[in-house]
């Protein structure tokens, strides 16, 4: 008898789950009116900080996101003709694809730069011929680096926008974008300006704000809804929780911030639980905060989602994939929609 | 007097050679009627090993692929819009390349992952994690990889289909569909129904089939045209020619195989000669199989064809390159269009 | 109260400069009348050294990319469909993204082979073998090799155009394009077949042509236009200034040539200043001519240009971007619109 052939390979394609089809980002669509105007002060602009935000235009945002999620099939192209510089310069599998991903659904061509020792930079040329090099060559530029500064010494000289994609231990905003999108999905209602008491979201982050460019970009975007997220709770074991003045800006801001190193007597009552544990520090990445680690097991709060914006390591236990808490494969998915939207804005108004 | 240039500068482009004209993939579309309803069934499917195929959709893969050959000018783009993720873990021009270009070809475009080491692999990411995430940013997924199982392990996770382009010692299934093609152009009789008696081929299978994937997929592709393969020799030095039930499962299947070490003696009987010496392990690759060589000296039958499926090393000599029994170059460029012709099966219907 | 976010930020992306505007090449545009017959020549034509081009060809290439960079907007991709295998195995940013973005403007795909390790030429195989493959896979090679003879070996397979973007010590022909093109913006009038004597211009190369492939080509180029360039001054203080025959080669071409070492002497007489001081050799590279500097304090001519084909070192002053005498950004840009020009005349002729 004929040995037989392994049962995958005659199972089909399994269904999107719920998670991943257009009702969400079709519910979100509607919940919000169309406002154009926040969105034209972003043409021709790069955006290095989740700083430079207001709340319309991350609210606009994510209503454009989801017109793109809702409907699967692109029927425009508006970046035919358009081609994006990809740089990454420290090893990324999602951000580099979701970017290149949303260029490429919006009709535009890639050129990727993976290896700084591929690039004139081997042969010590500086950061600023090299942007003034790629004005020429493309129409925006999509920047990982390990340090902090280089994004700002290429601001220097360029004449197209740039997107920072990470840089060092400072900011990541198109994944803070990519994390809030995800939330408004999850309850549109929290983009509303007045959102009712019992609606209002807790949120848990467990990171280090001091040194995690995604943590940091996120308490940022956070601290523009802060009638939506009444309270956000810091889990971190490190002595230097906070970067100077940190603390203070996000207060200011209007951020209900709080620390705490209890994570298993918090979760009854957080909505939202973000867990990340690696820094970026120079070439290479540190793990933190490895004893705060979610599984099912957990003591989470019923309806509350679990968010995680990086590859997963330990500190996410597998036995939440098949549960109602897993968002952060959902959180992957919106990184496309949110690039889309944001990409169009930046490059060109016609969108 | 100015010295002179170098006379090759001053020479056209050469023409095509017969072997890659138009008049063999137009017979070949000629001699087989076409017939949709086998192809259908590929639609939404992933392509792992050369035993999902039937025997009506090699005929109306290798149909479409001659179709697409034999029309230089591709004036339909079907995959315009359709993201293709290109990840080759192993070095590789041909397969990679001609993958690729199939793609561009149909108008689609290509994300490329060729280092695991700049992706999130290299943190620890898990592959059916890497898999969920490769859902939400393209359409489709080539994978080549040094183990046998990785495959199957994304697999699991995967929402869009994925192609097998050499997974370890196991299969390389698109490889065996361009030799396969490449033989039917040869010879479309052979994909008949009822070859008569003088018109079967023999083929001589230099290589080991217990750990050559090349060779793996094609003796299952073979098995489905029993009547035209009349008999498989395979030319083998090592103790281990077949993988457990291998020989065993064949048989059952209809091939009329055999094991013979005499190479120049059979060669004079043989109408193909297939010739592999490479086979992967691990990330590196042993040469095997080295004693058995092919020159313009070699004993070969009046019009037989010699076919070569990777990189050509020693066992090859050049001075076949010009003689009628050179098929290997043209079938390195069937792969193109058997692979066009599969993307398109795969992706969507409309082709 | 909050930190202030980075003044930069705020900052709207900077207009672009005289060098960068339409003025110029819309004034070389309407300079030239138009004369497609010399272009039609270069048809399915390899270009490997730039003694292949006529003076006429390089008048036309130059309005062709004249008109390219005076509408920004290309309202045609003649490209469509067609692959552009681009193989860069020495670091290169400048080159290798101008070559893929000038295709990518005309509508083209692209694949890229940045690293022969990933290729098969790791597994033994051949450069011959590796050119009969991408006859398959795409309309048109980029390549970039250390060695002298590779693109020579390749020629001999090819059936598809071939373009040097540097071959080890030998030439580099669309960086001379670049050159030249960037000069006749400068003004236009150098183009003309008898130029006045006070419009005449003297050329100081601080390089090493023996050795140097960009000097090499660019010294060809020039010694099409004699009457334009009244004399080129060479700057080396190697030993072995020119290759053999090298120097009477160019002379017997008609061009004017002599060597200095005096450079702070000639400068106040020289209308364009070269400065290259990069040679390659074999997979490394040498600084060569160090002791000749350029900065804002060097006795440059009033109106003078300086140009800089690679990747700036310490030998060009940054203090001298900010001066009418900086050219050498104007050329980098060239470099895309100039490689448009090129690449739709050897692959099609409806441009």
């Amino acid at each position: 008898m004929v040995s037989p052939i392994n049962p995958m390979l005659k199972e089909p394609l399994p269904e999107k789950d719920s998670t991943a089809g257009i009702e969400r980002p079709l519910a979100l669509l509607k919940h919000i009116p169309e406002d154009p105007v926040p969105l034209l002060g972003l043409a021709n602009h790069s955006i290095v900080s989740a700083r430079q935000f207001s709340h319309e235009q991350i609210v606009q945002l994510c209503r454009l996101a989801a017109k793109h999620e809702a409907v699967p099939v692109q029927t425009r192209r508006p970046l035919v003709g358009k081609i994006l510089i990809s740089a990454f310069y420290e090893p990324s599998t999602r951000t580099r694809l979701s970017f290149e991903s949303a260029w490429h659904r919006l009709g535009g061509d890639i050129m990727s730069i993976t290896d700084p020792a591929t690039t004139g930079i081997a042969k010590g040329e500086s950061l600023f011929d090299v942007a003034e090099m790629l004005n020429n060559y493309g129409d925006l530029v999509v920047l990982r680096e390990s340090s902090n500064d280089a994004i700002y010494e290429m601001l220097k000289a360029l004449r197209i926008p740039i997107v920072n994609a990470g840089n060092g231990t400072d900011e990541h905003p198109t994944q803070a974008l990519a994390d809030i999108y995800t939330m408004f999905k999850w309850r549109p209602e929290l983009m509303d300006e007045h959102v009712a008491e019992g609606h209002r979201a807790k949120i848990g982050v467990i990171g280090v704000p001091s040194r995690m460019r995604t943590v940091r970009s996120l308490l940022y975007l956070l601290s523009l809804f802060p009638r939506s997220f009444e309270e956000v709770v810091i889990f971190c074991g490190e002595d230097e929780v906070f970067a100077k003045n940190q603390r203070e800006n996000l207060k200011e801001l209007g951020l209900n911030l709080r620390v705490s190193t209890e994570l298993n007597k918090e979760l009854p009552n957080l909505d939202i639980v973000y867990i990340n544990s690696i820094a970026w520090v120079g070439d290479s990445y540190e793990e933190l905060g490895k004893e705060f680690k979610l599984s099912a097991a957990s003591p989470l709060k019923k309806g509350a989602i679990v968010m995680h914006p990086l590859a997963r390591g330990d500190e996410l236990a597998t036995d939440l994939d098949d549960t109602p808490h897993n968002w952060y494969f959902a959180q992957a998915r919106s990184a496309v929609f949110i690039r889309m939207a944001l990409l169009t804005c930046l490059v060109q108004l016609n969108w």
